[in-house]
């Protein structure tokens, strides 16, 4: 039996036929159809059949499908109440190709969590049972790994981790609180920065380093200059780790997590990174012990795989 | 078949045979012996002996035994580590237990731990998978209920809610860091307040309710000024809801929680806080959901039936 995992993003539809230890056996990457989402179903549909075909497979082969979207779903799994980047919003998508594949269930997942699902599945967090997938970019995404399985919240609703709160009053978040951790533990936190800094000194490391144009400032420019020794760049690095620290350590202190995993641009800076970080965290965590804080590995593949798991994993 | 409990406190040990349904059915409370270790197992052992004769049972009649105690425990719920109230460092209490009871599972846990645990037992919490208690006391204690069971961390660390961060680079905290929850969220901080409020203005009705004794003023001194809309007082309770309800709305973008109890003095303040506290964590959640947040039920017996069901909760 074979896992069909879709990864629906604003620009591309990645596909994949996964086998039980969560290995893609053959992978697909289409536009995202932006016309309507009959067209979007009639792509997974063409997609699945497509695959199928090459694997010499049939319908009878198929375990489970999964879809990870970019957005929120109901409790149920079932309805993407809201994926901005793809226009979908209260669209039943799992009654929509559940109706091309009468009798084959079917699950949708945030692409987040998805992710962290895939970390299970010869990644990060292979045998762990408790775990965290952060992902460092616009916001801060991620998902979390409660008993070896995906959790979506108590209630269903979902997980931010990005949205708690690190500085109560702080500066003010996309999602109309103050002070969430995203805001301060994002990639685009570094560029501000690294931005803000540009401006202050335009003869300054960060300048130079981008070209003298500050558009061109991103999280790497400001991970190199602090690599070279760059003191603004290492101030505004130095700071990032401590929230970045500070924020594990929090959630250290709920879920004492066998692993956190990071994603991302920034999550590739070695132990440049990881090293002060990890410090950090087991000297802000309330138990005082080290904790595992790798790089997440699953990439590419993480939505597609985690989405192939998500009726497996759920049982 | 009964489960025997422990709740053992710095000034008293309360005991208790608990029935299935956590309903305790004979209890005892007895002074704490401060002479040894071996002093406490040797009470423990006479209190078990004293019920089960109440009781008309015997010792084939235990199912399994639980002990709380106000400190941490190592990850196989076997050895006290540190319990500062009690003088136990690195106490191996199961151990010493069993051997008075061979055959019969023995478990250890934290108290507050143990109480979040009770709340599933006709409490605030039956029925529930995922649930939170905070208890606003000196601290802020508590525990966390996933998928039915008390949780003790991914890593068996345990769950220290009230050292999240609320405020980084905040308030200095007891433990050592800065900002956790506990420093905004405890009743000691509506206290703090209130004496700060008491010096500030010796004839006002926060001194005036305190009797012109700064040393006399609670929590309670706090928010009944506050209910009397004394305006220094209700700024002081706005702002401590203002907290609260950050703290539990980070913990819901974390884990969606099916139900928050409070637990404490404070708890006790009716609509005056729920209400408000509520609304504010709605408006707070990145989800915008409204959450459950009601008082914890199981007050002084709560540490004891949590104990008593550690063994079958864990099952």
């Amino acid at each position: 039996m074979i896992h069909v995992g879709f990864d629906i993003g604003g620009t591309n539809i990645k596909a994949g036929l996964v086998n039980e230890k969560g290995q893609i056996q053959i992978k697909r990457n289409v536009p995202f159809p932006r016309e309507s989402v009959q067209a979007c179903v009639d792509t997974l549909d063409n997609l699945i059949k497509d695959m199928l075909n090459e694997a010499k497979l049939t319908v009878k082969d198929i375990a489970d499908i999964g879809i990870a979207v970019p957005g929120s779903i109901d409790p149920s799994w079932s309805i993407v109440v809201n994926a901005y980047n793809l226009g979908f919003h209260d669209v039943p998508l799992k009654a929509m190709v559940s109706e091309r594949y009468p009798g084959i269930p079917v699950a949708l997942a945030n692409d987040a969590n998805a992710a962290a699902l895939a970390e299970l599945y010869g990644g990060a967090f292979e045998g762990k049972k408790t775990a965290i997938l952060l992902t460092l970019g616009t916001g801060v995404g991620g998902g979390i790994i409660l008993n070896g399985k995906m959790f979506n919240g108590g209630r269903g609703n979902g997980v931010e981790i990005g949205h708690m709160t690190l500085a109560h009053k702080g500066k003010p978040c996309t999602c109309g609180n103050k002070g969430c951790f995203e805001t301060y533990c994002a990639a685009t936190a570094l560029v501000k920065a690294g931005k803000e800094a540009f401006a202050q000194d335009p003869n300054g490391a960060i300048a130079k380093r981008a070209g003298g144009k500050i558009e061109r400032v991103n999280a790497k420019t400001v991970v190199d200059c602090a690599k070279n020794g760059d003191p603004v760049a290492v101030a505004i690095f130095d700071e990032y780790i401590d929230c970045l620290a500070q924020g594990i350590a929090s959630l250290a202190d709920i879920l004492d997590p066998e692993v956190v995993a990071l994603g991302g641009g920034v999550s590739l800076a070695g132990d440049f990174l990881y090293e002060p970080l990890k410090k950090k965290v087991a000297e802000k965590n309330f138990f005082k012990v080290e904790y595992d804080v790798v790089p997440a590995v699953m990439g590419n593949d993480a939505g597609t795989i985690g989405a192939a798991m998500l009726v497996s994993n759920a049982k």
